[in-house]
């Protein structure tokens, strides 16, 4: 008989996933970037966040070109409850990149900070991320600041999404 | 106009891909766990290796137990050329785990070792990680061996997986 991965879809959300659940789903829209060294630039994004029954959320991300449809980012990871009112990050990159962000959870708010970045040999060097996610009415707002390439923590991208499902 | 996301399948991978080109597709099979801490189990795999036009490889993982087909493990990540013969692999897991794991490439077998693992506030402490890849014939062999809570780098997982398109 082949092997067939199980059935994923239809059972509730962990219980302890109540204070983030207000993520789950597939969410568009676009978004604006900026950093010391390049030109403003915009983005279409999809976010995508799941559950398969654990304790965690799933969060994929891909932004394209607006105008081209060419790919320009993705990343993909896991978000956790660290307990009451707090909120664990984990991401990785294309780019070589992952995250070990931590933060808080207040209302429909999270903010998160790297506790630590890691990097291979070839990819650049990102030393400190800042994340947020606020779901204001309808829109989500998606928000990130960097430290890399030697400039100090810097807002580098802001989108605003609605849940397309 | 409603934001759609591109068309991506269609292209053919980066030329720099192809050194680790055998890896392309969805491969199933069963595997057998092992560790001084826990009793030693089965479990099936699907690991599911993608591309979408970009100097990187898209990795997606999960296992579930065979019998009761219930969740058991799942982690994505990307993996990169990392030079002639070398490769970049960064994994995140939702256990609240990250690598950037280095190796080499040499046929159709990779290895690579963890030169950092992260993890959050409230995840098992893990120090080290070995993966590798191994196609032989039509069977791709997917084995980790990890040093975690205070053991050192031991064999924890081997699983036989074919391809299934």
């Amino acid at each position: 008989m082949p092997i067939r991965p199980p059935h994923r879809s239809g059972d509730d959300p962990h219980p302890d996933l109540a204070p983030v659940a207000f993520l789950l789903g597939t969410w568009r829209g676009e978004g604006t970037g900026e950093y010391p060294t390049v030109a403003r630039f915009g983005y279409a994004e999809e976010v995508r966040v799941g559950h398969v029954g654990g304790r965690f959320l799933t969060y994929a991300q891909r932004t394209w070109a607006p105008d081209t449809g060419l790919p320009m980012h993705a990343e993909v990871g896991y978000l956790r409850p660290g307990g009451p009112g707090r909120v664990e990050l984990v991401v990785v990159q294309p780019s070589g990149i992952t995250e070990v962000d931590e933060g808080t959870v207040v209302g429909t708010s999270i903010t998160v900070s790297s506790r630590a970045v890691g990097h291979t040999s070839t990819a650049k060097e990102v030393t400190a991320v800042t994340r947020s996610f606020v779901l204001t009415g309808d829109s989500l707002t998606v928000s990130l600041s960097m430290a890399a390439v030697g400039h100090p923590l810097t807002g580098h991208l802001t989108a605003v999404l609605r849940r397309t499902n």
